[in-house]
């Protein structure tokens, strides 16, 4: 029942209350905030929560808890404002790391959008939906030989470089295929941002791209101009996660147009031909909690174009093609954990101060955000264990909402409030959380993966059903 | 291809450097200390390595990489030790969320350990691997109630009470069943211990127990005894986790020893008959590099046995038995995960420094502790792709091992010295993963979780198969 040592012990646990401002009333209490929430999520007059015109109850009946609930419509029409954004809806590519099935996988390719992954198994799982190959764009600083061949036999759209082995290896293989591959090259350009804030430099510690700084974009370019079995299309940057204005962007495109300018320096006009797509990468902010005033998508996606074609005019460059990769920003906010209340336990924490334990279903096998990132989310009683709704005055009192896991690190809520009155059997749920939880979920502590669900006009339907006990027993040796 | 950000940003990617002293020869960067590398490592004269008098060009060659391999004779001896330690080996508890398929626990079953399981799915693994169930102990903060029955049902010699919900669920459960079921009480005592420090507070912020000093660890005591279905065996408390002295051990015994003389003075002398246990918990800490110095398992379970001796001695009480759960411990040790080097780049990190990233096969979806806690590893090259052994003379360079996955935040090994001319076909192997990476691993951007193997006196088996793209497209509702 440890939870595991390591030096950033003390601040795991020491922390700022993260859940905001008391809620004065049970109104405030009860509150699901449009921008958090699921965009047809509705608390009915009896205090029951309907997701899509389903009721929780209903949802937690039929599927079991712990369960992701996917607001279908919310996803589409997040599709759909990024698409409007562009003038072609192909340049749009979610980032099927943020979560990926098969129905998604159809949503996504019916709305026109292109399709980022990043290895052979969301490859595998893209074109099991029937994804058109050619809007498949593969990512990854380390994809293997067998991934690249895949992607090359598949026809995938574009590959993203890395490396320059990567660039020896592809050549190879598309060679060997007898195609041309069409191809980005990844810079890293000195940026790193992060909700409302970015540093620029000249370097950049990490293992993705090449390096613009060190000459290393420069040279890959060279390299793949020389690869006879490789077709430039354009250049590629990403610069973090979770952002909410575009002023690291704004460097980020400057650096990308300067490094143009150069490679048109270098190998004279003809190259601007094989410039025409810069992708801007992904790290579009969404809202975990009410103080999160992320940018609508529209926004954010015009204010971007006009960087571009400013620092293009000032270098005297065509305007080339602009793409993106939002993944969390399509994926997260319509989707909610619905979870159900174990055992609630208040625990003296001090100078007269007590925190009350709330213990869920589930934990960090189903989330691992809150353990891994310090990620902070919205938790609210969507449903009572007697049937009833939430009604009645209550009380709001400081809660965290933890999971089952035999580990003191196990936190699903750091911090946020609840109802005095909440009691085992209750459904609560937590919000956004549709991004890098169920993708990155575990099998700890040999807990089921969760099942998911679309809900849509009223009625709920499986895309991932729960995991048993066989399926974990299927990987046994010796059964 | 994102880092997910979070606050605590900044300090994930500003890091003291964890290397260790530079190795000023070849034979100090190829050397396995013999405390962190499984007990039957051997590197050759022809420099490559041998577990278990298994070559790992053939175990990379047969089942692939990444592949977590268990030196099955260290699995063993481990628990023989703490066995060993014990008037009797079923005092010892092998903590089965460290790592657990059904081999495993047969070969704890067969040395006669007890096991801790905390869900239904350990528990299950557990029964199908035919492990006795009086030997089986039940943890957990919130167990729902159909693990309670499931554990009730196979008989589990003990459940671990941690909350007043569960004893009336419990109670209600085994009196249904007609049967009277035997539980420890866990007391929080404010002792949390790690490495080489512990803290000792009135309270415990954390959601585990029963706390002590707000007098909940006699009130269940008080529920239990009440409970004609519940028999108590005694009382349990766990402090910490990677604990390498006893200090802390010493405060929390002081605190169990003082509750078992308030439950006497409240109870009578007939209470002692049920309070014939004490449970200690786990934590003991291992060699994840070669500047950690845990001390022998027999060493450290004598100790904690002398101070229980000597404080029930001081309070006049007989002496209960003493029991223990190590996981981590026996588990880690022995295991190594074997990864291909795919891509190698050195990135100028400014003040004319370089840090060279190799990146691996795997990555945060097999070894999630480097990314969730902080944790350092020691990484060392194993076999050159070449097929030759690791020869000639190298200089070490320091390096970041990084996996496969769409984040910078995937990060296998922070810091480490490699040979200048690693290549990429190398086979690497990092130490003492034996737990809680395969037991937490994901399949994150669709990464297949790796196979286990085990090894024994120059042969390999199987005990968990690698995952496959079928694997995970079984969960599809319309695959």
């Amino acid at each position: 029942m440890a939870h595991p040592a390591g030096p950033r012990h003390a601040e795991v646990y020491r922390h700022a209350d993260t859940a905001g401002v008391r809620p004065a009333t049970t109104d405030e209490l009860d509150r699901l905030y449009p921008k958090v929430w699921p965009r047809n999520t509705y608390r009915a007059p009896d205090g029951v929560v309907r997701i899509a015109g389903v009721d929780v109850r209903d949802l937690a009946k039929e599927y079991g808890t712990p369960l992701f609930v996917v607001d279908e419509a919310d996803f589409k029409s997040r599709c759909a404002e990024y698409a409007e954004a562009f003038e072609d809806p192909a340049l749009v590519h979610y980032a099927a790391k943020a979560f990926l099935c098969i129905e998604v996988a159809k949503w996504v390719a019916e709305r026109g959008l292109s399709l980022d992954v990043c290895s052979g198994g969301e490859l595998a799982i893209a074109l099991r939906a029937g994804f058109p190959p050619e809007r498949i764009a593969m990512h990854g600083n380390n994809k293997s030989v067998d991934e690249l061949r895949a992607a090359v036999q598949a026809g995938v759209g574009t590959i993203v470089l890395d490396s320059f082995h990567e660039i020896a290896r592809l050549q190879a293989i598309a060679s060997e295929a007898g195609v041309v591959q069409d191809v980005l090259v990844r810079a890293t350009v000195g940026v790193e941002a992060h909700t409302h804030e970015f540093i620029a430099t000249a370097h950049e510690d990490q293992k993705f791209g090449f390096s613009l700084q060190a000459g290393d974009a420069a040279e890959a370019v060279r390299r793949v101009l020389a690869a006879d079995a490789l077709r430039l299309r354009g250049l590629h940057s990403h610069i973090g996660s979770q952002i909410f204005d575009t002023d690291g962007f704004e460097v980020a495109a400057r650096r990308v147009v300067g490094l143009m300018a150069e490679l048109r320096k270098e190998h004279g006009d003809e190259i601007l031909e094989q410039l025409e797509l810069i992708d801007l990468g992904g790290g579009f902010g969404v809202a975990y909690t009410d103080r999160d005033n992320p940018p609508p998508a529209a926004q954010m996606v015009t204010q971007l174009r006009t960087i571009v074609e400013r620092e293009c005019q000032y270098a005297g460059l065509p305007v080339p093609r602009i793409a993106c990769e939002p993944g969390r920003a399509i994926a997260a906010p319509g989707t909610v954990t619905l979870y159900e209340v174990g055992t609630i336990k208040d625990v003296v924490i001090g100078d007269n101060q007590t925190r009350r334990y709330v213990s869920v279903d589930g934990g960090m096998s189903d989330n691992i955000r809150t353990a891994l990132y310090d990620a902070v989310y919205d938790c609210r009683l969507v449903s009572r264990s007697s049937g009833d709704g939430v009604d009645g005055e209550a009380e709001a009192v400081l809660c965290r909402v933890v999971g089952k896991h035999c580990e003191s690190g196990d936190i699903v809520v750091r911090d946020c409030w609840l109802p005095d009155n909440l009691a085992p059997g209750d459904l609560v749920a937590v919000a956004a959380t549709g991004a890098y939880c169920y993708s990155m979920a575990s099998s700890y502590n040999r807990l089921p993966r969760p099942a998911v669900v679309a809900v849509r006009n009223g009625s709920a339907r499986l895309l991932l059903r729960r995991e048993t006990v066989d399926d974990m027993l299927r990987l046994e040796a010796q059964p």
